[in-house]
């Protein structure tokens, strides 16, 4: 694919952007900073920030006065309400809906009751939903930018279409983003679960080189590697399920042994625990919420030497293994945990996770690797998908310099 | 970190290395197809030729003439004298070095004779065969633009420094990078092996996102995503060797079962074969030239079925379950074979993988999955070293767009 060049006439929205970005990530700044942080011309910036003043996407914000700064500079920042991103997070459980303004804060958030498995339904309900979310915010309809959806994969970017989810026995090829565009007018950007994600974080701050591990039914990855989030050939990274992390663990229906998914299956977890006592038995493991509950009351029981703490700390070791690999297959700086179960396993995951990793992250040696969790809480997904939109609307991507 | 705008001043540079990027990969362009290849103005594309004319990176190529083509159109070609770069691969057992022309072309390559297991004399006989390639090759010292190294890892790019590579014992910290430049005087860019191969890779013509599989003493990989060169975060990508793809297999020094490294030592394989009787017993298994030998032979008796087939086909199953975890992580379009035994065990592997891959890479159901091996021969490192100066010199790359 050959690069395109950058015509004069389109340097403007590029550099837009960049100022707009170096405002976000500063949150206040100076005319002066803004032409030191971006290496435009002083003449440039004054332009520049006179556009975005009169688009509404900044504002002044009081002026910075100090010995040798000369005559007081007026700090610009970010109008919130000067545009708002929808994102929805298509979860096989849960459908969450969230209104983000322009700094990235939550305004407004629903989740999509009547939930269906069938499509049909569903969409209505989250397009309901979209609709309920921005009337409760205030906010004016004409600044929501766009949608964001985070859905399990595979999808179909290109088409707009959520290929074949587990867990969404009747979802096959439904086209998810042109159904979505129909009922609201908003423009839809699809993507992956993890990937959405993953650039919540980047978008909150977490910086270098990442790893998004999304801990729920399944487990995913997503990934931002110097800074950029990575999609792949057909953003659908983050397919881990079937990495072998332990040669005594469970047989998965793949076949092999050992495989991550299963061996982090609630499902598996709840029924090693009946086995060792832990918990009662009795419980029907075809019912997803029974599972879901006992697993509960297994982590809450874990905070204690014991069975149930073996248990979870034989979890941790095996998602280390996961973690283990994809650093050294990548050479990152850090895992980001999240997702439905991230919350009730952390108390025992995070020490243990770093204590599997002493020693097999191969390049200790030339820098550090970080165990944290999100700080984003359980709507990481969603606020991931609006975070889509504010990214595409208002990042620099250098691939697009010339292609405005 | 924020991203620098585009001072009119300096996208001169940055459309240059466009322009010229687009004429190696097209290999014949005349200046009407650069507009349109480039979104350049035709007044630009005459101004930027001009420049490259004169430094002499590029030559006319004869005149296009066709119906409805009006004037005859005078095609631009890579002048391939204009530039040359020379590429070090620091291989544990062999120094390979060779100088490409601006084309990519090989024009003179030479074995480090005199190898040494110590720093200093292995360096002054890198230094003396780039001299020697030089002046065999006859090209002007002053167009020689730099010299890649491509070593093993981990490796300390910022202070151009090789860490502790494996098979090297008395290797540990050697600033590497300083000392060929104080020996050459030339410019050095050092980087990991995998990465340089994979560099090579992308150069001579595959897109897309794939890995580069490194098959020798052991394995590594280089990733190229989005037509992007992929380094993490601190430019060692590709560790891979504890990687578990079966539950039955050999133990590994690590302490675990099934690590792909260990299973694909030569040493584990020859044993297993004078087991299986394939090969006649007393080959001295630390001696790494007699057990390279054996498993040459080994490879050999592969082709007809048998227990050295059998051998090498679950060799196949298991570095198939690297490239499965690898591809469906990344979601990528293609695995690239190369690296010392790839030759010796492409007759098998091929297949092997492609059979094991089949219903394994999940992404099936969005785009095909491609198992290749490398056009560039057991080079594949040096020229890839070679490449990323070429690389560096030549290639747009929009993350500079702002910063040269």
């Amino acid at each position: 694919m050959a690069r395109r060049g950058t015509n004069l006439d389109r340097v403007g929205d590029f550099n837009d952007a960049v100022v707009l970005d170096a405002i976000r990530r500063s949150e206040q700044l100076s005319r002066v900073e803004l032409a030191e942080a971006t290496g435009l011309s002083g003449q440039a910036i004054s332009n520049i920030a006179r556009r975005l003043l009169d688009a509404g996407l900044v504002r002044e914000a009081g002026r910075l006065r100090g010995a040798g700064l000369g005559k007081p500079r007026t700090l610009l920042e970010l109008e919130p309400t000067g545009r708002y991103a929808v994102g929805v997070h298509l979860d096989p459980s849960v459908v969450t809906v969230v209104l983000l303004d322009l700094t990235g804060e939550v305004v407004a958030r629903r989740v999509v009751d009547q939930y269906a498995d069938d499509p049909d339904p569903l969409i209505d309900g989250i397009a309901k939903t979209i609709e309920d979310v921005v009337v409760a915010s205030g906010a004016p309809r004409e600044r929501v930018t766009g949608v964001g959806i985070a859905a399990p994969g595979p999808i179909d970017v290109e088409r707009g279409v959520v290929v074949d989810p587990p867990n969404l026995s009747t979802w096959h090829l439904v086209p998810l983003r042109d159904q979505l565009q129909e009922r609201t007018g908003l423009p839809i950007i699809l993507d992956k679960d993890v990937t959405a994600a993953a650039s919540a974080e980047r978008w909150a701050g977490q910086g270098g080189s990442f790893v998004f591990f999304y801990l729920g039914t399944g487990v995913g990855a997503g990934l931002v590697i110097g800074d950029e989030v990575i999609r792949g050939a057909s953003s659908n990274v983050g397919e881990i399920g079937h990495v072998i992390v332990d040669p005594d663990g469970p047989v998965c229906f793949c076949g092999r042994r050992g495989c991550v998914g299963e061996a982090s299956q609630p499902r598996y977890l709840v029924a090693q625990a009946v086995r060792a006592g832990v918990l009662a038995g009795g419980i029907d493991l075809d019912d997803r919420l029974a599972v879901e509950a006992a697993f509960a009351e297994l982590c809450a029981s874990a905070g204690e030497p014991g069975a149930a703490r073996d248990i979870v700390t034989t979890l941790a070791a095996r998602i280390a293994k996961v973690v283990e690999d994809i650093a050294n297959l990548l050479d990152l700086d850090r895992v980001v945990f999240g997702g439905p179960h991230w919350q009730q396993l952390a108390p025992v995951l995070g020490d243990a996770v770093r204590t599997a990793l002493d020693g097999r992250f191969l390049l200790q040696a030339v820098h550090p690797f970080e165990v944290t969790g999100t700080a984003l809480g359980a709507d990481v997904g969603a606020i991931g998908a609006a975070s889509l939109v504010l990214d595409r609307t208002f990042s620099p991507n250098p691939s697009l310099a010339g292609e405005r």
